[in-house]
């Protein structure tokens, strides 16, 4: 004991590290150190993502992930969202491909009376970020001040913006760097990542939608049901009513992969159309929102089908300095790629979402632009069947130069074959 | 295959983190790519560590090791020692506490006619450095140009200085990640450290002393024989005739721990007397030398009797600016600890070296200075038998305010008892 007191009191950082990597439990005083000492600079990036991946590959217990979370908590502000008058509801998706289901579903909510105090992320890889799509509005932004969030809450009921710099920077930093490291999947990171960031929103309940498939970080309905689990009771222990849906992400959700592209068929949606598996989990995931939000007599189907969730929409996005009526940008370029033979398309959803950031729909690093005309629309969906020389899908880029390395991605992930492919649910279990 | 490729071309240092993180083997093309874009500062710090942990939880096959170690080398500038006239022979420990051979071995094997080119490290944590303990001697410097090393190899035939910049720069960056970043202690990463340096600085056989206990970085016998055989086998793949020595570092070796404490024990040994210990190891490593360099008919024990190695230890050090006359650094402030009762002592390695440490012999980052003249002297050592009232241990140091703390882990570190501790033969087995 003496040796690892005094290895506490001047090689923390190592020390802390060594503690996971050997398997052990780190204390609720080594995470609370390390998280602030990370956040301050104190302990380096090469050292907190040796710890990444050493947690990556030993795993937490509850009790670790839960003080880890309350740390990355602490290490920022925590917003008070009680003057807003409405019972406020957050979602969020860990991430998949054409997930576009924020931008009808939170004015949809809104629309229904509860408030919708959503901060988004960018996209990061093979996953779009509901932020990059909402910038090819002209005039959006993405970045509000605290005053103006809680404003707009208060008067629109639905904001959908960038996290202030003083939310969590803890998990801010550590995300970034998760990205570069290849220490993404750890579901300890993940669940704290994203709990931290919506316990310090000051949201009063949370509706997780939990992807599985190729085009989810999540393979596996047992990881993703861990995951779920997970942010479930972190939320619970939190006082944040919290309920999780684990969804399928084995192929991309709707027609549209990209920008411009999915908020389009998002204003669909809101029109009362678009694609029926969009239209059906912006519905299911509306319905446990108002019933988490204590509004479980709300009908969001009628608010979508009577123009209530449109006008909502619309207040929102002007209420950010965008222009809803203004046309959204188109691409220069475009590829139409049409069915060799008849037979059923098979879409996998992660070749889809290579192919969309091929074109230019997304980043490499964070510092990257996007385009916000790149993406693909898919004329034939999963397990539809298709004939010789029907267009398959479209490639839209605004470099031509683009589209052979995206074409190769796209080739690859829609294939058309004999046997119908067998379709999942889209709504795998809920986990409350 | 495609998506693949695809990653190769664009993340390409997520993917190799990742494909170690998931326990697959690293292609040829991965480690070369990334061992030299690391010594480019095109992979990131944060990035090489987490692919450290992940090769330290994962491990590598004995040819990823290889490439690994070839990459490592080709980072940088190979010498050439084809312009000694005597067959060259180093030697490497893998460190430990009061380990001092270099310093009455590199002279002692020079004189009995090999050429030694020692390229040495300085101390980290609790394991003291042969560059830290050589520049406690008035005058001496431990950086030689590559002209100055040569020279000093063929006229004097025993060189101790720090390894230039020019050699395996991709090791350099990496140790002093791994140090930081509590990723030492990986086996593949250790052997292609050390065999990187070896085998680039152009000797044509080594010896190493791989060391096994508390005060090494191995803690079991099977840990040490791996890394030694891993060792070997790489020397011998690039032509280097190499033996190994497993040895024990369950406790100090000699009396002295520190840096001047040591050089005069080493002198001691080089005037024909000091520590059996410290004798006996550096006969058995000078025998394996001289046998690896086709010397095996050279007395070593003869060469400490009649002072020749003496002679060659004195023009060694004047030729890198040291006098050997001069007096060694002094500490300011000592404390003598005594025996609390007769028994039989224990001594425990890593807590003396962490003791020494503590009062100013080593250093917690790599840009501190260390304290010459601070260190421990044991009185009595492992296995002997004391007496209530003897002295135990006289720790050294030039400031006070460094005792308490020292003292602490010195209590802990040696003990008197009852039962006579068992002592471990010092050479456990030989790998060639």
């Amino acid at each position: 004991m003496t040796m690892r007191n005094f290895l506490m009191s001047a090689f923390t950082a190592v020390d802390v590290i060594r503690t996971k990597r050997d398997g052990e439990v780190l204390s609720d005083a080594q995470i609370d150190w390390v998280v602030d000492a990370y956040t301050r600079g104190q302990v380096a990036d090469e050292q907190m993502s040796a710890l990444a991946m050493a947690i990556l590959l030993r795993g937490m217990t509850p009790a670790e992930i839960a003080r880890w979370t309350a740390a990355m908590i602490a290490s920022g502000e925590r917003l008070d969202l009680s003057g807003v008058p409405r019972p406020t509801v957050d979602k969020h998706s860990t991430g998949g491909v054409g997930d576009k289901i924020t931008l009808p579903l939170t004015p949809l909510v809104a629309a229904c009376g509860a408030a919708v105090p959503q901060l988004s992320g960018r996209g990061l890889g093979h996953t779009g970020g509901t932020l990059d799509k909402l910038e090819s509005i002209p005039g959006w932004r993405a970045d509000l001040t605290n005053d103006e969030f809680s404003a707009q809450l208060r008067d629109v009921g639905a904001v959908i913006c960038a996290a202030g710099a003083g939310l969590a920077p803890a998990d801010r930093k550590l995300y970034a760097l998760r990205d570069v490291t290849g220490t993404v999947e750890a579901i300890p990171l993940i669940a704290s990542s994203i709990m931290s960031k919506k316990i310090a929103e000051g949201t009063g309940a949370l509706v997780l939608d939990v992807k599985v498939g190729s085009g989810a970080f999540m393979k596996s309905v047992a990881d993703a049901r861990s995951l779920a689990r997970t942010m479930v009771d972190l939320g619970c222990a939190h006082g944040v009513r919290t309920v999780a849906l684990v969804t399928d992400m084995s192929t991309p959700l709707g027609h549209a992969v990209g920008n411009a592209v999915e908020v389009a068929e998002a204003i669909e949606v809101l029109a009362g159309g678009g694609p029926r598996d969009v239209v059906e989990l912006t519905l299911a995931l509306a319905r446990e929102m108002l019933a988490a939000a204590g509004l479980a007599d709300a009908d969001p189907a009628a608010a979508l089908a009577d123009g209530r969730a449109m006008d909502t929409w619309r207040a929102m996005v002007r209420a950010q300095g965008g222009d809803p009526e203004a046309p959204l940008p188109v691409a220069g370029e475009s590829e139409t790629v049409r069915a060799e033979r008849d037979g059923y398309v098979a879409v996998d959803a992660y070749g889809v979402g290579l192919a969309a950031w091929r074109l230019g729909a997304g980043r490499a690093r964070k510092e990257d632009p996007v385009s916000a005309a790149a993406g693909i629309v898919l004329h034939r969906r999963h397990g539809e069947p298709v004939r010789a020389g029907d267009p398959l899908y479209e490639l839209r880029t605004d470099e031509a130069a683009r589209i052979p390395a995206a074409l190769a991605e796209a080739q690859a992930a829609v294939v058309v074959s004999d046997p119908r492919t067998v379709t999942s649910p889209l709504v795998i279990e809920r986990v409350g």
